[in-house]
C-alpha cells in the first residue's frame, strides 16, 4: 500500500488518474491531493472518503512515495525534484523531463520492457504520442518503418478540462446565433478546427508536432525515425483521432498488421468494412483500449500501409499510461 | 441572355448556385427550377421574381440552353441525355460523367485552358477534388508531383442540407444530454467523426476517396499519380479542410510553393506563423477562395512539403466551381 500524492488533481487529467487508481484497485494507504493555491481548501472524494485539495509545494511530498505529475511543465520542474528530494517516486505527465535522456518515457505496452525498476522518475508521453506509439509499435515488429506521416483530429480535452467547458459553450453559443467568443483557445471552435494551439517553433511546426515527433522516436528507440505529424484540433470532447501513413523498408501485408495489432494488449481492432464502422472518438471515449482500424494498403507506395486511429486522450493518452507505468514501478521490490 | 435550368434547386447546391449565379452577375433571362415530385409546387424568389418549382422529367428542358445538374448520379444519368436533346449546355455536378474519356472535368482556374468550349456537356468534380486541385494545380507548375498524401476533415454540407440539419439537432440533443439518433449519415455526428458515409468498395478505400484519387489525377492530367487519400466526416457545418503531404521529384521551397500558390486566381494564402492563423473552416465558409496554408518542408523527407488547406464545400467544392464552369461555356458564341 502505498501514500500516494497527486499533484493537479483538480485537473481533467487530474480528475482521472483518481478514477483510474479507483478502478484498477491501485494500492493506495492515503491520498495527498494537490493543486493549485486557488483550489486550495476544496474537497474531493476519493473510494469514499473526504480528502481536503492542498496547495502544491515543495514541502508537500514528507511520507510520500509514489507521485503522480499533472499540472504543467513549469510545475513539474519546480516540484518533481521536492518530491524525489523526499524519497517519492515520481510519474510526471507534464513535458518536463519527457526528453531528458537519463529519464524513461513509457508506454508499457510498447517499451514498458525497457523499463528500469530502479528509476525515481519516469515521464508520460504526450498523449499523441502515446496513442500512435501504441498502433506503430507493434508494426515495428513485422517490418522496418522507413517513414510515418500522420495528421490528428485532436479533442479539447488535450487543453484541459477549460477547453472542454469553451467548446461547450461555444456551441451552445453558435446554434442560438450568439457570437462566439473563444476563452481558453484561441480561434473559434463551435463546429470549426484550426492548428494546435501550442506555439509555432523556428521549424514552422508547432509545440505539439515536435513533441509528437521527438517522443514518439524515443519511445519506440528509433531515434532517426522520419516523422511527419500535422496537429489539427477539431470539435470533439475527449478522444483523439489520427490518419496515419506508415512506409516500410519492404512490403507488410494488411493481414499481418492486424494480426500484431490484434495481438497486442490495449489495442482494439474495429475495422468493419461492410458497415463502415471504424475508430470513433465517441466510441473510444471512457474506453482504455486504443481503437485502430482502416489497416489498408496505401495505393500510392507499394510498401505503406494507410490506418486510423483513435484513443481516449486522457486514458491512454495520460492518466491511464500513468497509472500504469506506477503498477510497474510498485510492483517492484 | 439565357435560359437556364437548375435540377436540385431546392437541395444545398443548387440554393448556392441561384445564389451564386445572382452575384455574379450570370446573364439569366429565364429560370426553370426543377427539383423532385416531392418538392414541385412549392416556390422560391430568384432576383427578387417568385418562380415555381416543377417536377424534373425528360420533358422538362424545352427552351433550355443552359442546365446545371445537383440532384444526384441516377438523376443526371436519366435527365441530362434529355436535357442535351434539347439542346441545352449541361453543367454537371454528379459523379455520373465525370470520368467519361469524352467529357471534360473542369477547375477553371486549373485546366480550364483545355475545355473545348463546344463541349455540350461538362462535369463539375467532387468537392474534396475541386478544392485539393486547386491547392496542389499550381505546384505542378514548379515541381513534377511524385506522391500526394491526404487526410481530410470534411464538413456535413457534402452530404446534403439534411445532414448539416441533422449534425445541428444532434449537437443540441448532445448538449441537453439526450441520446444521439442518427437521422441522415450512419453513426452519431455530434462532437464525433467518422470514416466517410459512402461505401467501403473492394479496395478498402470508400467510394469518396476513390473518386478524389480517378478525379484528382484526371483534372491534373496526371493519369499515375501516385495518391493515397483518407476521408473524413468531422462535425463542421459547410466547408472541407485537409492535410496535404507532397513529394516532389525534387525539392522545391515552401518559399516557391508559396508564390505559386499567391499567383493563383483563386487562392488566398493563410500562413500568419505569429499568431497561430492558418486556414479553418469557419472562415473559409461563404467565401470564393480556397485557403491554403502551414506550406513547410517535411522532415521525414527532403522533397516533401506539407500544407493545409480550407474551402467553402458548398462554393469552390460545388456552386461556385460549376457556375464558373458555366460562365466559361456562354462566354463562347
Amino acid at each position: 500500500m502505498h501514500q500516494v500524492a497527486v499533484v493537479g488533481v483538480t485537473g481533467a487529467v487530474g480528475t482521472e488518474i483518481l478514477r483510474v487508481m479507483d478502478r484498477r484497485g491501485f494500492p493506495v494507504a492515503g491520498l495527498r491531493a494537490l493543486a493549485s493555491e486557488r483550489s486550495a481548501g476544496q474537497r474531493l472524494t476519493f473510494r469514499g472518503e473526504e480528502v481536503a485539495i492542498e496547495a502544491a509545494t515543495e514541502g508537500s511530498f514528507q511520507g510520500i512515495d509514489l507521485a503522480f505529475f499533472s499540472a504543467g511543465a513549469t510545475r513539474s520542474r519546480k516540484l518533481v525534484p521536492a518530491a524525489s528530494g523526499a524519497g517519492a517516486i515520481v510519474v510526471d505527465n507534464s513535458s518536463a523531463f519527457r526528453m531528458d535522456p537519463t529519464i524513461p518515457l513509457i508506454v508499457p505496452e510498447i517499451n514498458g520492457g525497457s523499463l528500469d525498476a530502479a528509476a525515481p522518475i519516469v515521464a508520460n508521453p504526450n498523449c499523441v504520442a502515446a496513442i500512435l506509439t501504441m498502433a506503430v509499435g507493434p508494426l515495428t515488429k513485422i517490418g522496418t518503418l522507413k517513414r510515418v506521416v500522420v495528421s490528428t483530429y485532436q479533442s479539447a480535452s488535450g487543453a484541459g478540462a477549460r477547453a472542454m467547458d469553451d467548446l461547450i459553450v461555444q456551441t451552445h453559443d453558435s446554434l442560438a446565433g450568439r457570437p462566439l467568443v473563444p476563452k481558453v483557445l484561441k480561434h473559434p471552435y463551435a463546429f470549426n478546427l484550426f492548428s494546435h494551439d501550442s506555439d509555432v517553433e523556428a521549424n514552422l511546426y508547432n509545440a505539439e508536432e515536435n513533441k509528437v515527433v521527438a517522443e514518439t522516436r524515443k519511445i519506440l528507440d528509433l531515434p532517426n525515425l522520419p516523422l511527419s505529424v500535422t496537429c489539427v484540433r477539431v470539435p470533439v470532447l475527449r478522444a483523439h483521432s489520427m490518419s496515419v501513413n506508415i512506409e516500410f523498408e519492404e512490403a507488410v501485408t494488411p493481414a499481418l498488421a492486424m494480426e500484431a495489432l490484434q495481438s497486442t494488449a490495449g489495442i482494439k481492432l474495429v475495422d468493419d468494412h461492410e458497415n463502415n464502422h471504424y475508430p470513433m472518438p465517441l466510441e473510444a471515449s471512457g474506453k482504455d483500449d486504443v481503437f485502430v482500424g482502416r489497416v489498408r494498403r496505401d495505393p500510392s507506395c507499394p510498401t505503406a500501409l494507410n490506418l486510423f486511429v483513435c484513443g481516449d486522450q486522457l486514458l491512454k493518452g495520460a492518466a491511464l499510461n500513468a497509472v500504469q507505468i506506477a503498477e510497474m514501478l510498485v510492483g517492484r521490490a
